[in-house]
């Protein structure tokens, strides 16, 4: 089988988002953050950045998924070509774009180091993941680290000289962290003896990096059971500064669905020696900066995946023909007309294109946040996006992957039998998105995190700063003719949800299964309006250069996809307004023995 | 890995459609085709079907996956232990079961044959297809066939002796039949010399029976371009009678997503001998009997692969120990509670058997239809049952197969990490239920077909036969208050469908695409009120027994699930009504270019 790579990064796409959308020059000034970071500069990292996921990454992606990684003894290879492209990937100093440059590394902002999560992922997910994973190490390690511990790895981190790992799950703790069991003996020198058996830890041992630094859970001897007995631990895998192999090692990998070119490892800790992160008893705050990161970059993996597939899937519909158009129109020189003149077609294509696109106007609006509740020079707006962070970072997580799973799905339907056939390279998209609904936090994991922690937690606060910004953009935008349908029924969604949201709150203090019975659906809605809210204000863009006289065939396609929008992909939230609502006795009265 | 097998025939629920909903044994009788099929035999032959499908079918499900078919020469070698279990099949005489009396079959009804397509394909879907693709093979020439042809092949496809293959697909004609280009030259003797590459056939060479009789469309010399231009022509493996191979072989068989136990075959006929089927020109018309029976059997698969996920799901549900019950009641003795206290695991788990239990009561029901269809003693009961398969044949293969693949999905879903790897076994399901939604008619076409031809091309006289139906059942149950909810929300479903497909009516007549643009939802939309109809015939009967003093934990269960299916499942009709009534400029309007 030849290398297939079909993939181009959607540069005219994230140039509107990065310049039109989020005029993220003006955005960068007022963090501090924009360091000689103009539009220029910018989309020359960019085009480099398309260059290396196209030519380099994109090629490697069937392979991995063919050969994926092969374990022996306690080492494991990568996919042939993997290594070559991590070394280019290093030397480009591409693996600290994220890292401060006290580290090496050039403290590019998260809107900026997340056009790596999307185009390298849309290029090749299972590749980024040994990156994606130590960015996480970083900044865990960054946040809770000595000055010494900071010193030591920080530097090999940002250079991708060394790879991290995180070693949470066990065999009887999954979600569950709290029944964690592996142990952490004090020795005398200050450090731990680390003893358990860790599983499904994603990038734990390969041959990319000279040193991989784990991060572990465990429970120092004597702990409290429960999730506040749990402390972090450092062990890597070569002891620095030594010889000396630790005794931690990978003792075996799975077969899975997908992401097969990443290795998703059993770690066995037999006495390794490893060095306290943060305070005893903190572990789960101390991972918890990691766990955010992945949340994110997991629902950009549901839009990347979406994006390659989408244009696996068009470009088939462009060129295979076969049918002919409903009623007149058709070409009769040829044998029959492109798949792409079918309406049931144009519908698939249009739901992939109007949930990516949207998607990624507001993956990259949330990113943006993130730098401004880090970087912004006033308190209070830091607040305020943290606030928006913490609301939508499960609603990212679960709504893109979820639509990530239906969109790849969808690419392989319009591509027909062609599409379920292994030569065709789509139903490797539908498996590796898969993983995004499962792991960081199941998605039903994500619909309790909204509507428990996010929503009921705080009595509908964060919401409300959140729909009052979606308002804004509305009554902005209220006189045009042509947004005004769009606007009134998201208008009419804003008060729909705030009455939902009040009889929820209601409801779950005396009945604590409605936030698991309602959250999946409570999701699926806000889902709806963010995109909706990311629409008009795409589609008010597009309206304005129309107006103008200034457009061309990209605010054409704006307009029409948002009306798609509205039109088709909108009304799902009258299924989901009704399933929210339903009172939790619904799903709790059947005994389990009835199932 | 050693044989893995989990799966349970749903015994309890097969008795309650077979003898609450359908009363089979009247049914049959009155149809005359109980031929000593009472309930007992019924029930004999159901476990010993049972039987096969767990101990013998089950345990060969994963290794034909992960085996697969292997091609070599121009042979292909079935997965370890197909052939012996195919060997078992026929030596009971189970190929024939569904085959005529003269044939040395048996001559079951469609009602019963399903219990094989349920059963056997739960347990191996790949290992059925075989048997299936030579059902209908076995009905093609039955229909078409001369006395010769008749005696010639039924009796060897009856007993298994002998498989059939379809042959239609070729690389550039896929959907678009009309495009075929294999060639049929007459020969003196009146017999044809067929030459030309089919791709994408189902089980076109393998190692299980002595020959194989492919059924090849083809186009005679001469004959016009388009549909109207194909005949059908049955092209023995081997030429019966003599020591001859034919020139027909396997040029190779495909690498695919799923269903890898079945081999996906080139054809390549390089002159092969062929003898006409049915009259020249006649082709389609011929294949139409086998395309009916392959799209219920699909449907049904889309049901078995989720009942077995379902299945898997289910266990790990109740015995994976993961967090606590939200609020109070979990045990303390336990280090955390069973999956399945939770909301959201309870909502997937249920969303499974809601659909499932209604689905296959539909399945049964209409497969009920096809005997009455066929053997009613009045003509104008047998044109209405035709009626009613016409108009449900495209709504079972598309809704069943698109739940199938949601389902399967929650399964492995419930099963979170565990569930992606290899070792859980359930991401087969998902792989292999997926193809239902692509062949046999890809879904989009179902919904066409739904639409187009069996609602605006008889104007909606089908479906008000079917509307009055399920009025009926409507107004039998109405005073109960228990299912009065359920019927006042069916009630108004039925008239919303009334007032939206007269508007379609009128729209399609001038804007043809209205069909494939509306078609995917209206399916939906009567895909749930169907099932919808099912759920209170199913209420009615267990609500009965339950007011008699006759019911236990079954009929329980089917109240409560019953009651999610209304509340969580049945307002999916809101969205697909208001998308369905778009205008299809919504999808039409965007240039060809710019998506």
């Amino acid at each position: 089988m030849q290398p297939f790579s079909s993939y181009k990064a959607p540069l005219p796409e994230l140039r509107f988002i990065l310049n039109d959308l989020l005029h993220i020059d003006d955005g960068l000034e007022e963090l501090g953050l924009a360091r000689g970071f103009d539009r220029e500069a910018i989309d020359a990292l960019m085009r480099d950045l398309a260059r290396f996921a196209e030519e380099v990454l994109a090629p490697l992606n069937r392979i991995g998924d063919r050969v994926g990684c092969v374990w022996r003894g306690d080492e494991v290879s990568t996919p042939p070509g993997y290594k070559s492209a991590y070394d280019m990937f290093r030397h480009r100093g591409w693996a600290g774009l994220g890292a401060a440059v006290e580290h090496g590394g050039q403290a590019l902002p998260t809107v900026l180091t997340n056009l790596v999560t999307e185009l390298f992922g849309s290029a090749n997910h299972s590749w980024l993941m040994y990156h994606s994973i130590s960015r996480g190490g970083y900044e865990c390690i960054r946040a809770n680290g000595t000055p010494a511990q900071q010193a030591m790895y920080l530097p090999r981190l940002a250079s991708g000289e060394w790879t991290s790992s995180m070693c949470i799950t066990e065999r009887e703790a999954g979600t569950d962290v709290g029944l964690l069991r592996t142990e952490a003996v004090p020795q005398p020198d200050g450090s731990y003896r680390l003893t358990g058996l860790k599983r499904m830890v994603t990038a734990a041992e390969h041959d990319l990096a000279d040193n991989i630094v784990h991060l572990v859970l465990a429970r120092i001897e004597g702990a409290p059971p429960g999730a506040r007995g749990l402390s972090l631990f450092i062990v890597p895998k070569h002891l620095p500064g030594t010889t000396t192999r630790n005794a931690v090692r990978c003792d075996g990998i799975e077969d899975k669905m997908g992401i097969r070119g990443t290795p998703t490892c059993w770690v066995q800790l037999d006495g390794a020696r490893g060095e306290l992160l943060n305070t005893a008893g903190n572990g789960l705050a101390a991972m918890f900066v990691m766990m955010n990161i992945a949340r994110l970059a997991t629902g950009m993996q549901g839009l990347n995946q979406a994006e390659a597939a989408y244009q696996l899937a068009l470009g088939y519909a462009r060129t295979r023909l076969q049918g002919r158009k409903a009623g007149e129109g058709s070409a009769p020189s040829s044998p029959a007309d492109p798949l792409i003149v079918h309406a049931d077609v144009r519908r698939m294509l249009l739901t992939q294109k109007a949930w990516t696109e949207g998607t990624r106007a507001l993956a990259y609006w949330l990113a943006l946040q993130v730098d401004r509740s880090k970087a912004h020079p006033r308190p209070q707006v830091r607040q305020e996006a943290d606030d928006l962070v913490s609301l939508l970072t499960p609603v990212l997580k679960a709504f893109a992957t979820d639509n990530g799973y239906a969109s790849t799905t969808l690419a392989q339907q319009v591509m027909g039998g062609w599409g379920y056939l292994d030569a065709s390279g789509v139903h490797q998209y539908i498996r590796d998105v898969r993983v995004g609904q499962i792991y960081e936090g199941a998605n039903g994991i994500q619909g309790q995190d909204l509507l428990g922690r996010k929503i009921l937690g705080d009595r509908g606060s964060r919401l409300r700063k959140f729909q009052d910004m979606v308002r804004g953009t509305l009554e902005k935008n209220d006189m045009h003719p042509v947004l005004r349908p769009w606007i009134s029924q998201t208008r009419t969604l804003c008060s729909r949800l705030d009455a939902l949201t009040q009889r929820l709150l209601n409801r779950a203090e005396s009945h604590p299964d409605q936030i698991g019975a309602s959250g999946h659906s409570y999701l699926r809605v806000l889902g709806v309006l963010a995109l909706a809210w990311q629409w008009i204000e795409i589609a008010s863009i597009a309206q304005r250069k129309i107006e103008a006289g200034q457009s061309g065939a990209f605010e054409s396609a704006k307009m029409v996809t948002a009306r798609f929008y509205f039109a088709h992909l909108f009304p799902e939230v009258e299924h989901h307004l009704l399933v929210a609502d339903q009172g939790c006795d619904t799903v709790m009265a059947l005994d389990a023995d009835l199932f």
